[in-house]
């Protein structure tokens, strides 16, 4: 498997575009269009918000029957909570698109993320979606992925090759996301092409299965938004002869996928709003699937221990402290911390450590936590972020 | 009822006092007494935390039996994950109280808070207690108050006097925690006396029904603390001839206690690390109780929120978006949105709102905000603060 560029435009027959139709203020783009040439299979991952967007109900729409040929997103407005006009604006992004891509509007996809509660000026979207549908490209994945991003600074795109049943096949990836992020899905849009050959049932199942360990396992502020989707669409234009069963090339291609959702997992988590360090909080020995994760996530979500890991401060007490109130089941009498590989506490208690080293553990910019609770042989691990001042002056002003 | 002087030695019978023993750092007040003349009833309500502190734990041995005559808490140190030494130095604070007091240690309830996983320099605290019992004195309720502040910047102190079955009975109150504070308790520690007459029983009712709506509806940072405590101690000095049973003096005394433990609450919420401005999210129309109270946590707890507020920005979707994944039922299409008292969602959706009036309201060292899910007839309440750089920094080098 080979890490190649182009990111959603990498695979065969697919191709993208990004635009300005004046939605974000100082002429940023704001208008992703990604297409396949032909019908794909799609599949999709959606917030658990009880709230949701309008963009995001349509598209749930529109993905029941399994197939996609395009995702219309729009950035710098979340077209949520602004009552039945924002369901017919993602009606209509759906259907002018169609209309421009001579395909069903049931075909298109739509993504919204920004503002809440403030509508779509349409007369700009429209604009946005001829000039994204008159400027698609085979290598337009970079500038669609520019124009989904909002608070990020950092593009997050990969793109991998590999072989599957003998022949050359691809799969691309693209996210946005930096605040409002907590599982199950955040403040987050991930887009996955493929070529691959596959049946619509595995294409699903490898999706909800690698989302789970990769996309639901990234914490910034432990809010959970209500425009996040993660959508996959495989084209089959690729030569390979068809994934059907999960056999040894299905397991090949949800490698692949992995590496491809891991990847941008940790872009989205090392890019959280004013992070300065990703965080790796890993706990092993958890007596069961649901107290890892309670866990795991009481640590990655506490300001207390991100705010510390922000100051290069090795205070475990708040690791333990976050694993105490978690609802996790463990003995407070057999809990060991490690902070980097530097073990800062065994049963409980403190141990001494070397206060340099620590320093220089904590300098790096990943720093890995792991807790042994010793009560089981469960484990999970999420990616999160430092909580610096920077996130509270972006978080403070967003909405100007 | 009149609001009076004197903190938790306004109340006859209880003498306090606070010293410097060299725990903290640059001479700062770190070692409190609070004693009563006689036995007193005592009730308690403790972190839920599976993790509990040193001195805690000797507390809740201490406190089985109902009675209690003294409090010792040194601030600067949390006595906590530092293994069987922790217990004993605990153990120790007690007896040596004790021997100076002249009662049993099983009457002295011992508190710690600070930093987690040092050991207490038990020189400094010995000494420290000896001249706190030398130097106890009815009017020593501030200096004890001012002896558990850590990150505190406002000292929480406060006193009522009122009448009950004819005769004059006192309640007085002191609290420190800034920060680590979320329901259910926090680094909280809170100490009322009272001279009042009463059964334990109804002590403990009075306590905990009044805690679960005060001291329990608190939350800074969502972190849970490992040493958290709120105690009361009923001297019975006064010459009310009793409470035996829940009548309308039962009643007047929960009432003034609820005054009091309210007014400390709300000095916490006011005080917590780096806070600008008090919030008051209140949520109605919940399902059920156990629906209210997720709602109006998530809302309290979202770093988004709180940076919003910091900021001065009426980004409500903030607000939809923490009682959309709060777990409370609820139909997104019904829920109303208000802050103070200007409606910025109906029914789920935006509402047109002057934004110079949000601003105003916003501006304001108080902030309200309200929410009605239309579900049912189940409310709750919470007081917390807002989020700031200033937290940030303070929680960032908090060891050093």
């Amino acid at each position: 498997m080979n890490i190649i560029e182009g990111g959603v435009t990498a695979p065969k027959g697919f191709m993208a575009s990004g635009t300005a139709c004046g939605i974000k203020k100082d002429k940023k783009k704001d208008l992703a269009l990604i297409a396949s040439e032909g019908t794909a299979a799609a599949s999709g991952v959606f917030t658990t918000n009880t709230v949701k967007g309008h963009s995001l109900q349509v598209t749930l729409e529109h993905i029941k029957n399994g197939y996609a040929q395009a995702i219309v997103i729009n950035s710098g407005n979340a077209n949520a909570c602004v009552g039945e006009q924002g369901y017919k604006d993602a009606l209509e992004m759906a259907s002018l698109t169609a209309q421009l891509l001579h395909c069903e509007p049931e075909d298109v996809l739509v993504g919204s993320t920004g503002v809440i509660g403030t509508q779509l000026n349409m007369a700009n979207v429209r604009s946005g979606i001829r000039d994204a549908a008159a400027t698609l490209s085979t290598d337009g994945g970079h500038s669609a992925e520019e124009a989904i991003m909002t608070t990020d600074l950092m593009a997050k795109e990969i793109a991998v090759e590999l072989e599957i049943q003998g022949e050359s096949v691809r799969i691309g990836g693209m996210a946005k996301g930096s605040g409002m992020l907590h599982p199950n899905m955040a403040t987050l849009i991930g887009i996955i092409s493929t070529d691959i050959n596959i049946s619509r049932g595995l294409l699903d199942k490898a999706l909800k299965d690698t989302v789970k360990h990769t996309f639901n396992r990234v914490s910034v502020d432990g809010d959970t938004s209500v425009c996040d989707m993660v959508i996959i669409l495989a084209n089959g234009e690729a030569d390979n002869a068809g994934i059907v069963k999960e056999d040894a090339e299905y397991e090949k291609f949800v490698s692949a996928l992995a590496l491809v959702c891991t990847s941008l997992s940790r872009m989205i988590a090392k890019d959280g709003e004013g992070a300065t360090k990703l965080i790796e909080v890993t706990l092993e020995g958890a007596a069961n699937e649901e107290d890892a994760y309670k866990g795991v996530s009481a640590i990655a979500k506490s300001p207390l221990v991100k705010t510390a890991i922000y100051g290069e401060d090795a205070n475990w007490g708040r690791i333990i402290t976050a694993a105490g109130y978690s609802g996790a089941d463990f003995d407070p009498n057999l809990i060991d911390i490690f902070i980097g590989d530097l073990m800062v506490c065994r049963n409980g208690a403190a141990v001494e450590f070397d206060e340099e080293k620590a320093k220089k553990i904590l300098k790096a910019n990943e720093v890995k936590i792991k807790v042994n609770l010793k009560r089981g042989n469960f484990s999970d691990r999420i990616w999160t972020c430092d909580f610096s001042c920077d996130y509270v002056k972006i978080n403070g002003s967003y909405r100007s």
